[in-house]
């Protein structure tokens, strides 16, 4: 923790590293509190949770770096978060997962119900590109106002039915989301050794401090970038969006592990399903205060990233259980990914 | 009912509003007669049976704008129709049974059958924007007539494909689409008050009459629409599309709220199918007889929109079962994707 | 078997059309010892070894074509062993299968482990495609090097994916793919009438032979085809793998025949895994040998072939039981595809 004291220092990409390493221990502790928490509220209000404390990280680092108008850099944190959640920090857990146990089971209707929500995120963050290759095909037409407007009534929809998700997953269905069977049968229910003040305390301490951390690395990330040779999207969809879900990361391979694949589920997925249904559609909302509106048009590349990696949870995790090859797979689509955005050149135009 | 005699005087916008408020009505005794019939033939055939009926009306409109060389409002109103039935009408139904049931229980292999269909039928209708798009890019060597051949190729393949689907349906596993153990558990077998002459005579009324409104409405469609200030994709994709199936609409939306949720899919996705492998087959057909052939490429948004779609419904039958979230997330996707529609500018091209 | 000498004196259209003719006999002796091998081995190592001896012959083809420098070819190949082995004898097999069971069951846990690694390929062989189109569109930046340094990474991902995959298959979850239950009710275990030597013996001949006379037929190639008016993409993708997956083919009919679905099954479906994870990667590792690198990028119709095809299989054995409709729902969407390169015109440009 004295780490976040140094870097001030040190120069601009000793402290893009140094903020990085910082958040582990971090993400850490918020992993703990969250269990800690998980352990009084139940399963789903738990993983629901711990989805909320680690997006707070991006939400914050989307507003400022909104505020500087690198609206560039904050949609590629977008769709990195999704990709990364449910590739890196979901491949991790099943394999970590996978190695101890042959087969881990989990609650089939919830996860479905999850998968089905984000391909419609899918759906809704591929529109606006449809719609931007096409208007541009057709001469004169079109203008980026239309985009704009198309893209605000889409984070509208998005915004209403994580409503509707919230709403089902804490009130109709909430049974779903409660504590497996399978989960309790592995292991007995253990006295929880925080209390629920002190969970909180640590989980918003944690938090708050990931998110200074956080800020450090976005001030340092350009100076950061061309020193090591990276292009802005790979920063973007890969690194910041590694260490904004270092929490999720942690907490989600951790329970795994204990064989709580429901819950590791629930985190890994959530955190994704809450970037695209709540924190996008936040930061479009927020653009406006900030006076350069963003859109939700993003490059072949990245909608075909999301695309892949939504359509592989859903093959994953469509049938209620999951092996180590499950995870080896996912990490497999990761990389090929990670290398497609590291070898891709930078895009040349203005915005 | 009178309603029909009122427009004759009206301008078009008028008699184009008066059409679609007509249609309500009929479409709602078009699904009682269909109810009864059901009850006396069984769910399958009862459901293709209110498909058949609900599409005929969609056939007349389409023979009727192809002998006026209208293809481009042909080619968009089957991309509504398959989007509307899957998105739409299954997401009403969906929401309108799981507002009553908590859980809506059916056939899953009869459902995973329509589902793969529909894939096959997404698959054929992206074929001919695939070879547009890629033999555009190769000088010299392509040429329309190249196209309406694979076009016409492609047709013969998905009519071939849906006498196979009829004889699945209805001979060789006709067991899956037969009245549900599940429907039965909910509501005692009720006496039909309509005889089957009664019934068919009703329904073969009421289709007529939606016909001959349906026939106002393509008239005055023109006019309205740029009175109106809409474009003709999104006339074609969402107007038309709402109003040439308020048939299936209506009886979906009752049959999901008596827990008659097989019936109500095999009304809705089957429509879906049968305007698919059917309806636009005999449209290219009939298009060389009125002497302008109608190919079967579509635009991107149509393209993404049927793939999205079909892809959906796919992941929501796959386990057959229902809740109200999954009609949440069908009508979300709708409403994306009629935005969409609703702001893309018109195409410039001459075809 | 005699076949083999007589087109030496024949033209090349002759010995293309005698190459492929001698091929059938010689697919069904490998069928037959395969089968052989296989109830001394278990399904799941049986499946394996047919594979991998119907893919000798590939990896044959492929290495002569690209020591002549025929990437394209090559690649054309690739994908069309691929879709061919899925959509084709796939969907032979579960109609032939169909027809004589109203349904047949498989282990559902093993086919979606092979449907998932079959996405992870598709995905990675769309890449290079993306990345292609995305840097085109970014002037300046691009450059063919940095594509087959793309490739070449891709390549060994999949490559050590596929060991992963073979380690789950043989070693940590063997037993998914051992003799299932259903196949053993269907039918008493039959004595061998071959021993393991014989059965051996008679694969690697038959094997052997089927490489040379794929060596005729690649010679010919070139001279069949302008005789016959076919396109490059077509021979390619159609002709030359639906004869390089003959072997495949009638084991994995006959296996459905025999109510085997699930070796059946392991076949076509495996065969596909293996191109795609593992003679891919060793065609682009070889070509830097051949001083001609090959990348990994495809056209446009064809990696929406994949993607259709690995997404019908997907959808089709998810449920771990198919009917006849599913055969030809597979079959149709071949026949639409192999209209699609059928009318496609050349490439017009050098690679």
């Amino acid at each position: 923790m004295v780490l976040r004291v140094w870097p001030q220092f040190g120069n601009e990409t000793a402290l893009f590293i140094c903020s990085c390493l910082a958040i582990v221990p971090l993400a850490g502790w918020m992993g703990r509190a969250t269990e800690e928490l998980a352990e009084h509220l139940g399963h789903g209000v738990g993983g629901l949770l711990n989805a909320t404390f680690g997006n707070a990280a991006e939400l914050i680092i989307g507003l400022m770096a909104l505020s500087k108008g690198l609206t560039g850099v904050v949609k590629a944190s977008i769709t990195g978060s999704i990709i990364g959640n449910i590739l890196l920090v979901m491949g991790l857990a099943i394999l970590g997962g996978g190695a101890k146990f042959s087969e881990q089971r989990f609650n089939k209707t919830g996860a479905r119900a999850s998968a089905t929500t984000l391909t419609l995120a899918a759906v809704a963050l591929t529109i606006p590109t449809v719609f931007h290759v096409t208007a541009a095909g057709r001469t004169g037409a079109w203008n980026l106002m239309t985009e704009q407007k198309l893209s605000l009534a889409i984070a509208v929809v998005l915004f209403v039915t994580y409503a509707c998700v919230l709403g089902f997953e804490l009130i109709t269905h909430k049974q779903l989301y409660a504590m497996d069977p399978q989960d309790q049968g592995e292991e007995p229910k253990e006295v929880s050794s925080w209390s629920i003040s002190k969970s909180l305390l640590v989980l918003i301490v944690a938090t708050a401090l990931v998110a200074l951390m956080s800020e450090f690395l976005v001030g340092a990330v350009e100076a950061a970038r061309s020193a090591l040779g990276l292009t802005e999207v790979f920063v973007g969809v890969i690194v910041i969006a590694v260490i904004g879900n270092a929490a999720e990361h942690s907490t989600a391979v951790l329970m795994a592990m204990k064989n709580k694949m429901g819950l590791s589920l629930g985190i890994a997925v959530g955190s994704s399903l809450q970037i695209a249904l709540f924190v996008a559609p936040v930061l479009v909302f927020s653009s406006y205060l900030f006076g350069s509106p963003m859109d939700l048009e993003f490059t072949l590349p990245e909608v075909v990233a999301v695309v892949a990696a939504v359509h592989l949870i859903f093959q994953i995790s469509g049938d209620g259980e999951t092996n180590w090859l499950e995870g080896v797979q996912l990490l497999s689509v990761y990389l090929i990914l990670a290398i497609l955005f590291f070898y891709l050149p930078e895009r040349v135009d203005a915005g």
